[in-house]
């Protein structure tokens, strides 16, 4: 795949990269020149700052998941001093499986997930388990389901976590409602007696901000679990900077309960004392000065035009037996082929597509290894960000001839 | 100490910071703005990069140790594709740790070292051996019998990695000089049979480009252990451009052989996917344009200055009996006070520092847990980099009122 995307006449649909034309070069510049004008921030900027993260950048983004989730100023749940700056979310991922399993555990994934979490998982020897996901997010009954199962095996002393992409997931688009999340927060209480220790749910919600209407950002449906009453001991938060400001700064956060908090702020002074404190005020400045605000809904009406763009190309080049679901925001596509058309790396659907210069990423690569079910293998995430708008349509195009001529 | 330090009348000696003074605010500045003027460039750095980092900065930077070295061009030992880029040196000692070592194993490092990598040790379940040092670097009499003691209990199979920071150490000052280097590589090497797997030394270089005079930047007795012929595959060394530009960017490097830097790689995209392009831009255009090198120029002269005024203060305001060894750069100095006298956080000699109202790092916190010797417990470690220069000298007066109360 390295090799394909290397090749400039080869189009990728696969790339989870922004798109590059909504970059806020133009924000940045002005942002870091006003920083860097005064000796007093300027110098600031370039110091080390402390483990944790930067007060300011803490306080304007807890208050903005607060304002999100709808909760009065002053909820204990969104205190920024809950809150960790990372290197992007992936750093969180990675610190909280370090600090919160042991290999050999179990931890419960969607079906599919976020692949490079799934890395995460096998990096860690742990084991990721498959909730299924419905129109509205996480299928409960499902979840009741594999508890139950895990608490008959004796294996619920293994489970520590549950991972949950909530917004726009990565890689199928689906969203899961507010009133699922308290409803997992419950079943995962329940079964805690029996598995002998907090059973957390770990948010990510990398896409929450990239809707594809503005105005879903404070939809009372999507708020985050970290808005359950009385649950916030069990709910890790993560979120980023990356995708609705720019990739390139890779900065994250998270709420941590204790404690989490202490052993994974711990990790983070092993693993680099605290991020760069000139990317941190760079967002600070960002969020306070009103220039994220302004940028998110150029994103939106930007992903959404190109989400268009690819919903039509869907339409137009794919065989009618192709079935898809409609996200309302993120950066993917997920459509499923018939079952006879397998969609991996060594297919010939996937040999077919690079022939004919278009890749995707192989929807088999985003399902757990979970030894209790087959995993589905003709599924694709196609993304929409990073192409140029003509480049979605011609690859569609191609992509829609090498599943002719494999089907 | 973190509540210490809070306190504004309270001066620190013990933080390991950088000058304040000499942060390249106004540089920074004009190389961002150069950046984010032209829309390809901008968008370049707001955007992912690749894992292993920025190719011009792995390029300017492998040149640039080339040439430190004193090795002709091509050198293999200096390829670029050699090299990875971090978040500061920092998540490559923890990257190196996880990649080599399981818990149990033994790491022979510097008798004091690094006390954050001690830490990392510690995290990953890893046994510290101390390597005691002489005047011109480690002592190789020891370090063999270390050797010669580990072979003989049969633990030099629990034994992966040197660990040695080499250039006017972290917290002692000392370097370890070239042919030094070159012996510790041919002893460790006679010993790999009886171990059974390759031994590393890793060269933690991050105090390298900070001798107090600019000329030794290129002295051949100060050549790292990449320029020992033949043995590339066994030295791992790592850089850093936190301390000598800016600790807020905190972009590290590191030469990795293989196997290692492929297993190094593949737990950096689970950290991170790769370290902010925007901080990796920065630095290349700062080594690209020069300014880099004119700013060392300055750094050099900053510290040189600081250091006599630290040891100024050290001769006239410490007791007779304290003795240390003139570092050739870096930030620290290292007393040793007689032994009856103890600067643990809980001596008598730390409170009355406190109550006098300065602090400093005790040197017993920089010594591994070893069961094999006792620690020492009379010295510590002071830094003049990130104090005033009239701190530097009220700070000694008080530490040395503190010594002479409790001595």
């Amino acid at each position: 795949m390295a090799l394909a995307l290397g090749r400039p006449e080869v189009i990728s649909l696969a790339a989870g990269f922004t798109d590059p034309e909504t970059l806020p070069v133009e924000e940045a510049k002005e942002l870091l020149d006003a920083m860097l004008s005064e000796h007093q921030s300027g110098r600031a900027a370039l110091q080390y700052g402390t483990t944790k993260g930067d007060p300011a950048l803490r306080r304007l983004t807890a208050e903005r998941v607060r304002a999100l989730d709808g909760q009065p100023p002053e909820a204990p749940a969104y205190s920024p001093d809950r809150m960790i700056i990372t290197n992007g979310s992936q750093q969180m991922l990675y610190m909280i499986s370090e600090a919160l399993c042991d290999p050999g555990d179990i931890v419960l994934v969607e079906d599919p997930s976020y692949f490079v979490f799934l890395g995460i998982l096998q990096s860690h020897g742990l084991e990721g388990r498959g909730v299924r996901l419905q129109a509205d997010g996480l299928d409960l009954a499902h979840l009741e389901a594999i508890l139950e199962r895990l608490k008959k095996s004796g294996e619920l002393r293994r489970l520590k976590l549950l991972y949950l992409v909530s917004y726009y997931q990565n890689p199928t688009g689906t969203t899961t409602v507010f009133e699922k999340k308290l409803q997992a927060l419950q079943l995962l209480e329940r079964f805690e007696r029996s598995a002998g220790h907090p059973i957390y749910l770990l948010e990510d919600a990398a896409y929450r901000e990239l809707p594809w209407t503005s105005s879903q950002l404070g939809e009372s449906r999507l708020r985050s679990s970290r808005a359950v009453r009385g649950r916030e001991r069990r709910v890790i938060y993560a979120g980023t900077y990356s995708k609705p400001f720019a990739t390139g700064a890779r900065v994250g956060f998270c709420f941590l309960p204790e404690p989490l908090l202490t052993a994974v702020l711990r990790i983070k002074g092993n693993h680099d004392f605290g991020s760069s404190n000139l990317l941190q005020q760079l967002l600070a400045r960002a969020l306070g000065s009103g220039a994220y605000e302004r940028h998110l809904e150029v994103l939106h009406r930007r992903y959404a035009y190109k989400a268009q763009i690819m919903e039509k190309g869907l339409q137009a080049y794919l065989p009618k037996t192709a079935v898809w679901q409609r996200p309302e925001g993120g950066l993917y596509f997920w459509p499923r082929l018939p079952r006879r058309i397998q969609t991996g790396m060594k297919s010939r659907l996937f040999q077919a597509a690079l022939a004919n210069e278009v890749v995707y990423v192989p929807g088999e690569l985003c399902y757990a290894e979970d030894p209790t079910r087959s995993k589905p293998r003709c599924e694709m995430r196609l993304s929409f960000a990073a192409a140029p708008e003509a480049d979605i349509t011609a690859g569609l195009e191609r992509l829609g001839a090498a599943v002719r001529s494999v089907g």
